[in-house]
């Protein structure tokens, strides 16, 4: 098992990418493929003194994608850029996986040219995991902002596979995101994609609304890349306001400053918790081969997890079942 | 000023309704006008012993709408309903304004037949305060599925003035909720309505993420009402996540419980902040005469903050604004 990792691309790249992926490939078993700049990944191996048993390096030029580049013209315009290569190294079988911490449109719309969809999967779609109490996946996360009814269902059955096979959740249930219980809420798109997922051999508890996505009610989200998009950052913003409401709380005046030192073991359990580079990568679900997006902000220990994630994803074979799904339609 | 509240809907009705309106009458310096059972609200009166002074009755039979009820059919089916007898109150000049905490579908179809739009706003929307540190408005908040853009270039004009001249914000900020912050993200409708936002004399500042809204990035969060309900009913799933959060971290053992009793105070305070009925009611912009949806959750003192709203929203002369606004049209 070799999973290919981009080390150019994300907020604390290449070193934290570097290391992590490193130390992912030591615990979790698995080669990397270091891709980026070899002199730059040397030196961080080199200076903290990392292992090199499991690691290789493919150079590539340091001209990394960033997150202003355009996700449809960066494929062409940076064909040499370690994201464009590591999925171009992905499609040509030098390794079982992606990870990269760099740009969602570009990552995406690279892994839909160069890796290519699952034949019969019209649309592909980000799976990503909301940072609450316990793992809840949205899908579609941002990839469609136009989809039909089929491609909603297409994302439902790929979204129960990753979450029974990869996620190792027992029985996972799927939620239809809609701004009521009722089946006939919704737009259109949502009121023929219900009809499709009660008449599916899903394991479809019906719509959910807003307030039961923190409540875990479904532990397989179901929506458009609009609005799902717009429900994980909303998530996002939201562990971020808790965080820094707390901080406030607690440094309030000299009371709460005392109050502070009781609880402070269970605060940091609770940031952990709601951290979302705790919970490793995006993964793109139709994609012919595993590629997950970690956080941008992933630091060694995220992108560890990530190693981990690809590792499980590839050798779990649902892409093999989602091809299966698709070429019985 | 008299306003007008529908006392037999919502969970803690009609004792909550009844001592709240009252309440609200005498410290706000307005008249009621109680609709419902009179002999139900004569006893409440009675027994909690509140002032007469600015309460007149209107008797309607005991069959209240309910949650359950059809929004699109209750107000022929329960012509006679406390609800629907409000509404009627109000588009006969009995009164000035309506407050209700009944089923929002029901009373925002009511509001649309009964009371009517204002000529030349072809849609009328939902705008609910977000519990948050700040008032944040959402607008449309679950009303319309589908509109076009010049429907959510009129709930733009709505939500500013109204946060301009009821909710009393200086120079409010117009956001619209997209999935990127770039001109040319979201469906089309989105870029449509990005482009005509930005050559409006509103005070635009761009499309804004999900992430920006708990961040208090913009007071006005225009949306449709598909997302507006997903985004709204997120935001109180998560003031209900972080409650329950914060209560177990500090029932975790007796150390946290120890460290509780240093920050009860703060904690309450924040709880305060976050609790959706502190925020009062949810304007029905667009319609010609002021309808307020209280929390179905409301106390009494919501519903005293409530009949402040509908006295300030009445009195503003905002809806006068919105028909010289559709005229210009």
């Amino acid at each position: 098992m070799k999973i290919i990792v981009d080390c150019m691309s994300g907020d604390n790249a290449p070193e934290a990418i570097v290391e992590g992926a490193i130390a992912g490939a030591n615990a979790h078993n698995a080669d990397v493929l270091l891709v980026g700049d070899e002199n730059a990944i040397r030196k961080i191996i080199r200076e903290k003194g990392l292992p090199e048993l499991r690691v290789s390096i493919y150079h590539t030029p340091d001209d990394p994608v960033t997150m202003e580049d355009d996700p449809s013209a960066v494929m062409k315009e940076k064909k040499d850029s370690s994201m464009a290569v590591s999925l171009r190294l992905l499609a040509e079988g030098k390794g079982d996986a992606v990870v990269s911490a760099g740009n969602t449109g570009a990552l995406f719309t690279g892994a839909t040219l160069i890796v290519r969809r699952i034949k019969g999967i019209r649309r592909a779609a980000i799976g990503a995991i909301v940072p609450l109490g316990k793992p809840i996946l949205i899908v579609d996360a941002g990839a469609n902002v136009d989809v039909l009814p089929e491609h909603l269902v297409d994302f439902a059955h790929m979204g129960e596979l990753y979450m029974k096979k990869v996620a190792m959740v027992k029985n996972p249930k799927v939620g239809l995101l809609n701004n009521g219980e009722e089946e006939h809420k919704g737009t259109e798109l949502y009121v023929a994609t219900h009809k499709l997922l009660k008449d599916s051999d899903i394991n479809f508890i019906g719509n959910v609304e807003g307030k039961d996505v923190p409540a875990g009610v479904a532990d397989i989200v179901v929506c458009d890349g609009f609005t799902g998009n717009i429900l994980l950052k909303t998530c996002e913003g939201f562990g971020r306001f808790i965080k820094s409401t707390l901080s406030d709380l607690f440094k309030k005046n000299a009371k709460t400053k005392v109050g502070a030192l009781f609880v402070m073991d269970s605060i940091k359990d609770l940031k952990k918790k709601m951290d979302p580079s705790e919970h490793g990568g995006a993964p793109f679900l139709g994609i012919s081969k595993p590629v997950f997006k970690a956080h941008g902000s992933s630091d060694a220990k995220s992108i560890s997890r990530c190693i981990l994630q690809a590792k499980n994803y590839a050798r779990s074979g649902i892409i093999n079942d989602f091809a299966e799904l698709a070429s019985k339609k």
